[in-house]
């Protein structure tokens, strides 16, 4: 990425993606006012009709291939979101596309893909395998590669619910997001600096998938364990064209454990009457977590998705009576 | 009511109302189609803030009171989701508002009601024993008394949601209404049948508390049992007003059992990743049970509302997994 996005790429973006969304909705919940001492909206990209904020990204990217990309097809490597927002876009521009999965990937996730129409290929244990045999697709068949996350199109679309936060509570002190490849964190740094520089962005992974985060910290890239329920907070490695906006933009970075998540979805469950999935529920995790340090602020929290499967509630739910923390 | 609320009511409601709400989307889910053998869109009514369709009428009726009756204050009976919006639309408009609630109420929506600012009177076993008590406190306190079904300025407030559904499906052949009061369905009716006479507007309601059923098969009010999980259709009485409009106007009215309920939870969140409560997946739960007649067509299921508890989501999964249906 020779130059980070800007605010204009951001606007153009939302030109372009509008037409085939709604504008999800930013609310306000008392409740978890009163469990963070802060006044917290919440931005709901869980409603989304594939349940995830991946599809503005993805939108954009398909949105500008060129005929004979579109003609070629598109292949990519997801572990559940991106997939389901690029088979998603492919439709609607009526472009071929295949997406490599990981074994043991989300089974709704997964079923939700083929039936938005995408070729499912099941490759390797973890995200990076599925991304190089992606790779290989992509040369094999002459398909358009379109990553995750180091992919030009993908923070100017996944900002677009930044300009939308800002537009709806311009006063907003701090935006937490989640971070699995970091566009949202990346869209979300770009939009709010540029219209109201003293905006905090802060990021959310679990720490037992800390890669994003070491990464940050550490000013480069690096590798760490992936072991978090929370598919979209997962990925082993940092990406070096999101690493160096957030290491530019990024206010702080958060680690949540695996209880604090489960907590989190419960509270969402509780006080929102949403169904996040753990990705989704991490920037509440982190809320609880730094409840200090936002007394009083106006908080904007992003629901990055709500893709939990039954079986993952369930387990969730046991857990968390058990934890006795409900 | 001398006469029917008309389309040009519901359109007035709109500009009253929309600037308080984010229009709720409609969804096209595939997962459902397969499940029914139609064309299936999701009204998302669990999406505003309060979780529930409820809003719309009390926004409607509070933006409608006279200067003397917004200074007095406002009463109501709720058993939740109704409480809830007119608490809301009270603190918009800078009304004090007390609801009585039945003992034994879903606490989540009574905590609700309380954060929205109005004052909670418990009273009676059951709905109808908190109407009385209402409608006393109206007179000892001077308030206006507010009800939950028979209020000229519900069904227009509610039929907004139905006016959305003409506008994103135009087309749409059959809209399947969840029936409580009967604000829903008689703004459903009066809105789609305005703008094409031949949408079949169906409604729904439990076996286990069938007195709206009962009152439009027999064509006047009459009183049944009611021992229904799903608070959100429990009614004891046939309510007058929206009966007349029903016994003109509805295509068709059908029982679903406390187990299928469940059931439709359950599709909710498995299918399209949202939590409803009982009353708000009613709907889906009738498309199941009369899919051969749905067969091919474009269905909008309204999921009045979201507002389940934990622990009855705990028992509802319990239930669902013990009956081997999910």
């Amino acid at each position: 990425m020779p130059e980070f996005p800007t605010l204009l790429d951001v606007i153009a973006a939302r030109e372009r993606i509008s037409p085939y969304l709604n504008r999800t909705p930013l609310h306000h919940y008392r409740a978890l006012d009163e469990l963070i001492g802060a006044e917290v909206w919440v931005k709901h990209e869980n409603h989304h009709v594939m349940g995830a904020f991946k599809i503005r990204g993805a939108l954009n990217v398909v949105a500008q291939l060129n005929e004979e990309e579109k003609s070629a097809g598109v292949v990519a490597a997801s572990t559940g979101n991106f997939g389901q927002g690029l088979a998603y876009a492919a439709g609607i521009f009526g472009v071929d596309s295949v997406v490599v999965v990981p074994d043991g990937s989300n089974p709704g996730k997964v079923e939700s893909m083929k039936r938005l129409g995408a070729r499912i290929v099941f490759h390797g244990s973890a995200f990076d395998e599925a991304k190089e045999h992606a790779d290989r697709l992509a040369k094999q068949e002459g398909r358009r590669y379109i990553h995750s996350a180091n992919e030009a199109g993908l923070v100017p679309g996944t900002g677009t619910y930044t300009l939308e936060i800002m537009e709806d509570l311009p006063d907003v002190d701090v935006i937490i997001v989640p971070i699995g490849g970091g566009s949202g964190a990346c869209g979300a740094c770009i939009v709010s600096k540029a219209l109201k520089p003293n905006v905090q962005v802060i990021g959310v992974q679990s720490d037992a998938a800390p890669a994003q985060y070491l990464s940050w910290k550490e000013g480069r890239v690096v590798e760490a364990p992936m072991e978090t329920i929370a598919e979209g907070l997962a990925t082993g490695s940092g990406y070096a064209d999101t690493l160096e906006i957030m290491t530019e933009l990024l206010d702080d970075f958060i680690l949540v454990s695996e209880t604090e998540l489960d907590t989190a979805v419960v509270n969402h469950l509780t006080h929102t009457h949403n169904l996040t999935e753990h990705a989704g529920a991490a920037s509440l995790a982190a809320a609880v977590k730094i409840k200090d340090r936002l007394a009083g602020k106006k908080v904007a929290l992003i629901v990055s998705g709500g893709n939990i499967t039954v079986d993952q509630l369930k387990s969730t739910l046991a857990r968390n009576s058990s934890n006795g923390s409900s």
